[in-house]
């Protein structure tokens, strides 16, 4: 009775101020949009630390933080690093001025030395003595820069050659038979193992490991430009041009990959002797303390053993193998091992091989000396250390599996949480790993910044943005879980009630679909993790729901490897959970269910359509993966193993075979030269469709890859939001 | 009132008639469906000459026709032209045995021989005697087979090399370094100016004419074969498979074309001596009586200025040019010089130069004898001459725009009209020209197959057809005539009601439109050239118009050239004015209107619904011209010059610029190899689209190329269908 009363006060004192409130426009919403920014994204702050004193990035100027942290005579003399004063003497050097403190660093902890990084143009300025220590000029066609602070030195790639610009000026050319067919100092295994770059400078900047992979005898996908450029020749022809990308598709001949190690100082470049590098990967690169050994986790193409391996960066011979992982499904690693600043002989190896990802102690004969975390949560990322405290500083989900929060582990595997006991952060270490910045929001928190210290975890508050939807009618928001196909795992939802909602009116639902691993669409993050396309929906009279199904990620390494084999199968099963759940809402019109995915979540939407093809009326799959035939050898042979090896498991997945099923509406959208679900998916489901006279629909973003960015974007929400209104409304 | 009740009482007596009359599914009327040739297609009867004996080519056997032609002792010995009879000889010789007679043909007036042309086998056989003649076995890669009958040799290619296979079997390879860029004895210049081959023998079969066309300077379109062939080798990538095709674009560097001749005895080729061919057309290519000497049409690139070239076959060399025609828009000449059979120095020509395509007689120094026809009417194509009357045989509309009937015109210029009077007739002269075969349909005959003598007009009916649709409901087709945008010109129309039509109803309408040069649509064939799709419509309720515009054949010249250098704007204007007549019918719903062609009419659609954006709710624009830069060279240059020398006029007309003012919906579907209107033009619509915020959908055939045939033509016009259900019902 008494909530009751509460409730109608609470709703007779809201109606007016609600009638008051806006209703969003989509471009307040996606990314892309012209007032994004502007009404969906909270304020924020531009931090670097210098040392352990936290800067604000400034337009005028930079300034230290006010927080505990941070002194001295170089500190006072933050009021001169005003944007007047560096401009002053970029220009007095023939420098590019700059308009913004935004990309500014402080690398050295104990100098006042800001960099400067403008258009290939890289300044170090003293700011007490207004004066240029060190610059250096790249080339404007370099890509992939890698600067080493110690020797400032850079490694950089021009056309898919390596070059190194060393302090003195001097330019050093380490490769000249680049082509899209042979690469270096590139990222290689498409950016699989945690890899993202192709570069590595040892501690020192004096010796540059590098990847190089040979990609001729690859399949090249018949990629196509269908724009004349703006930049073409004179007489060039507006004839479209080919652009071939080359593409190592599941159980076809892959790449090769070498790792050289390039010495400045010498000009000369070693290949480690691994031997023939035929369907091996070489991952996850590090370097030994003294700059002498270099590591790599070496994976062979079944993926399912590792050996960590030393290499003697002089010679290039391999040294020893550590030792070995083995699974029975997949090995994945995606962490480098990462030496204790305080004890050279040992190194932080991060493993599932528990079950979930933790922190262990090796020694470098390889032995283990301890496991340092355990538990039924996910380690995520090693942020550093605290070198005085010897503390190694973490991100993990032990708090929650939907959280992200911020730890530190001693090296008695003593767990601490540090800052915000809440939601979900991004932390960035100081020089000696004393504080962090802690950048977190949760469902109730748009984004607050606090400055964290790892010793005593007090805490001081920078930012606390307001919610850029205060003025508008925002949706109600819900999470949930529910059982799992199997009957035991808790699966976490997402529910979003239409803007207007009438609990006695009957809604059309859309499923939002991703599935995959490394990948999860529910956390604890600012309204549940919603994306502005569901907000927009919920405006156009829609309940919107998303669950993580078994194989996303975050959950351990059984909840992912339920899927071996076998894509799309369980994931399907735990979405059909979801509608169970949906349909049992009273308010839920079960008879106009509709579901929405791209890449994965394309694939999820494409099988759930033609595999029950009674349960949605209306689907939109984006970049969709078709026929795991067509995806690459990394990522597909890990869940899938080869077509040779696991026919049955590629068939039975072929959206292909299933085109004949189709009986609702679905439309297929896919950029035109999508490098990673190539336009052969959806092409070949258009013709498997045709063959067996079923009717989908279909959208292209021409010269899009992926995924839509920009305006693109927009539009592409404006495409799939009629395409439901069409059909489903 | 007499009439009323006329009407009444056949209403009153039809209807339970109509009651039972069926409704058509969509594969009895679309070609591609499996009941279509059963229920759609009237029944006919394969013929051939033999010198003068109308032969009937049965499954079983072949027999004279029951005409007053045909007689003696091998007419009599028809009865023993059995299938039983001819596989035996074809068995007993290794040869593969045929199913039926329908290819068969009999080269030889005077002997009783049948050729039998069976995979790449040919086998001529005396069926009086009982024996095989000749035979030749082509390779089983063989193309463009190409046979003269007097020699009894065959021009042939392979991989884009010539070939000629000589009576005695010798093979004689023409050409070595053929391939896509350099083409021999295929059709050049993209089949434009009435080229539709590239092998040309003279009357003996002693030399073989053939076009070599260097196209390694040409842009090459990057056509993507998507699907894994059936016949791929083990082990071959499943990788989409570049198929690049070389397409000339408009105002850019084109093929180069030569023309040779091959002497099979010597197996020497020489080429004709035409100096550069850069930018040339060398078009028409005919030979003199006694083969000695070839002519030529040559064309500029500008195509505006002609030149009638004779060259000497043995040297190579030209040795006159008859005379030149001019044209201030663009002259297309697409009838080779034909001599006359009874006066080798003289010879047809045939020109629009008075506005009409009309036969003219020249001598061989070039000299004008005669305008022979004359009339504003078009002679549509010349079938040969009745050599004993000295008369040419002929088509034309002379008696109406929209028929095509078979005349005769004598050397003083009589035109004498040969067999029915109404309709549209295809006919095969026999070998003299003293009779032909006359099949034709009009509006109310489904087929009629003829023997009629050119002599004195007697006819010999071989089949009257029954109407396959006379147990079907059939919508009411009407035509009619407008005034064209001009107030001037009478354009013809279609109007087909709705199957089930009630006048106090209000209908969506469609507009199918083509409009463009080479084509009609409205014309006195049967149901006045009704498509299948356009009955399937008409029964789901739409009304059906279509309107033959400024632009499009058979309405003389100064009709084709009002849209010289701006090529749909006069169209539309005259479809503007068909939706003025169509909005003027009490039972067409104005705001519900919709727009669908194909090709030029894809254009056509495109440009109306984003030129005049209030008119057309609904639009489905197939293999669209988008932007006349990416037309080929030949076709586009006729109507719109070069973009460098009429830049207005292609971007006035460029759908690219108008993609922002599209508000209705329009689905644009294209064949996903079209090698016509290539991909880049719906591409890059989207595209435009895209980037100015309008909102078109799209399908795709992958695979097909400028038509979707077979049951991708049904499937094609479900999703028409489809779309129009979806947005203009």
């Amino acid at each position: 009775m008494k909530t009751t009363t509460f409730l109608t006060l609470l709703t007779l004192l809201s109606l007016p101020v609600m009638a008051q409130k806006k209703l969003f426009t989509i471009n307040d919403l996606i990314p892309g949009g012209s007032t994004y920014y502007a009404h969906s994204y909270p304020a924020t702050k531009y931090l670097a630390w210098w040392g352990d004193t936290c800067i604000e990035l400034g337009i005028d100027q930079c300034q230290s933080t006010n927080t505990p942290i941070g002194a001295g005579d170089a500190v006072a003399a933050l009021n001169t690093l005003t944007l007047k004063n560096i401009n002053t003497i970029l220009s007095a050097n023939g420098r590019k001025t700059i308009n913004h403190f935004y990309n500014a660093s402080f690398p050295y902890a104990e100098k006042p030395y800001i960099l400067i990084d403008r258009d290939r143009e890289q300044t170090l300025i003293d700011w007490v003595n207004q004066q240029v220590v060190w610059k250096a000029d790249l080339p404007i066609k370099a890509h992939n820069e890698d600067w080493n602070k110690n020797s400032q030195s850079t490694a950089y790639t021009i056309d898919h050659n390596l070059f190194v610009l060393t302090a003195d000026g001097k330019t050093h050319q380490v490769s000249a038979d680049g082509s899209t067919d042979l690469t270096y100092g590139e990222s290689v295994h498409r950016d699989e193992f945690g890899i993202s770059k192709g570069t590595y400078w040892n501690p020192d900047g004096t010796l540059l490991a590098f990847y190089k992979m040979d990609q001729s005898m690859v399949s090249k996908y018949p990629q196509v430009n269908i724009t004349f450029p703006s930049d073409a020749q004179e007489g060039a022809s507006r004839c479209a041009q080919l652009a071939p990308d080359p593409y190592p598709m599941a159980g076809e001949t892959s790449h090769k990959v070498y790792v050289g190690i390039f010495n400045p100082q010498t000009d000369k470049t070693i290949y480690l002797n691994t031997g023939d590098p035929t369907d091996r990967y070489f991952t996850n690169i590090a370097w030994s303390p003294d700059g002498t050994r270099l590591y790599l986790i070496e994976l062979n193409r079944d993926q399912n053993h590792g050996s960590l391996d030393e290499y003697d960066a002089q010679t290039g011979e391999k040294l020893r193998t550590l030792f070995t992982e083995d699974n029975d499904k997949y090995f994945e690693p995606v962490h480098p091992i990462q030496f204790l600043p305080w004890d050279n002989t040992k190194f932080i190896y991060q493993t599932r091989r528990d079950g979930y990802n933790h922190i262990y102690i090796y020694d470098v004969a390889g032995k283990l000396v301890k496991q340092l975390t355990t538990g039924k949560f996910e380690v995520m990322d090693v942020l550093g250390f605290n070198t005085k405290a010897k503390t190694i500083i973490y991100t993990s989900n032990e708090q929650n599996p939907l959280q992200k929060n911020v730890f530190s582990v001693n090296m008695k595997g003593k767990r601490t949480l540090l800052g915000n006991d809440t939601g979900w952060h991004n932390a960035t270490l100081s020089e000696s790993g004393k504080y962090f910045t802690d950048k977190y929001s949760s469902p109730l928190i748009p984004r607050n910044i606090d400055v964290v210290s790892t010793e005593d975890g007090t805490s001081t508050n920078l930012l606390s943005a307001a919610d850029p939807w205060a003025s508008y009618q925002v949706p109600e928001i819900k999470i949930g879980t529910i059982k799992a196909a199997d009957g035991v795992t808790d699966l976490y939802y997402r529910l979003i009630l239409p803007t207007d909602f009438d609990p006695n009116k009957k809604y059309p639902a859309v499923v939002y679909v991703y599935g995959g691993p490394h990948a999860h669409n529910i956390d604890a993050t600012r309204n549940w993790g919603a994306r502005g396309w569901d907000i927009w929906m919920a405006q156009q009279g829609y309940v919107m729901f998303c669950l993580d199904n078994r194989g996303s990620e975050h959950r351990g390494l059984d909840f992912e490897q339920a899927t071996f084999r076998q894509l799309g199968v369980e994931e399907m099963k735990d979405q059909l959970k979801g509608v169970e759940f949906l349909k049992s809402l009273p308010y839920v019109d079960g008879d106009r269910l509709g579901v929405h995915g791209w890449s994965f979540g394309g694939f999820m939407t494409t099988s759930l359509m033609t595999t029950y093809p009674d349960v949605f009326k209306v689907g939109v799959a984006g970049g969709p993966v078709i026929d795991w035939h067509f995806y690459e050898v990394m990522y597909g042979e890990r869940y899938m193993d080869t077509p040779q090896s696991n026919p049955e498991g590629y068939e039975s997945t072929s959206l292909l075979n299933k085109a004949k099923n189709l009986k609702g509406r679905l439309m297929v959208i896919y950029g035109g030269n999508d490098p990673v679900c190539v336009p052969q998916h959806t092409l070949s489901f258009m013709r498997a469709c045709i063959d067996a006279n079923t009717y989908p629909d279909l959208f292209t973003y021409p010269g899009d890859g992926h995924n839509m960015t920009g305006t693109d974007r927009i539009h592409l929400h404006n495409v799939i939001t009629r395409y439901f209104n069409d059909h489903l409304k």
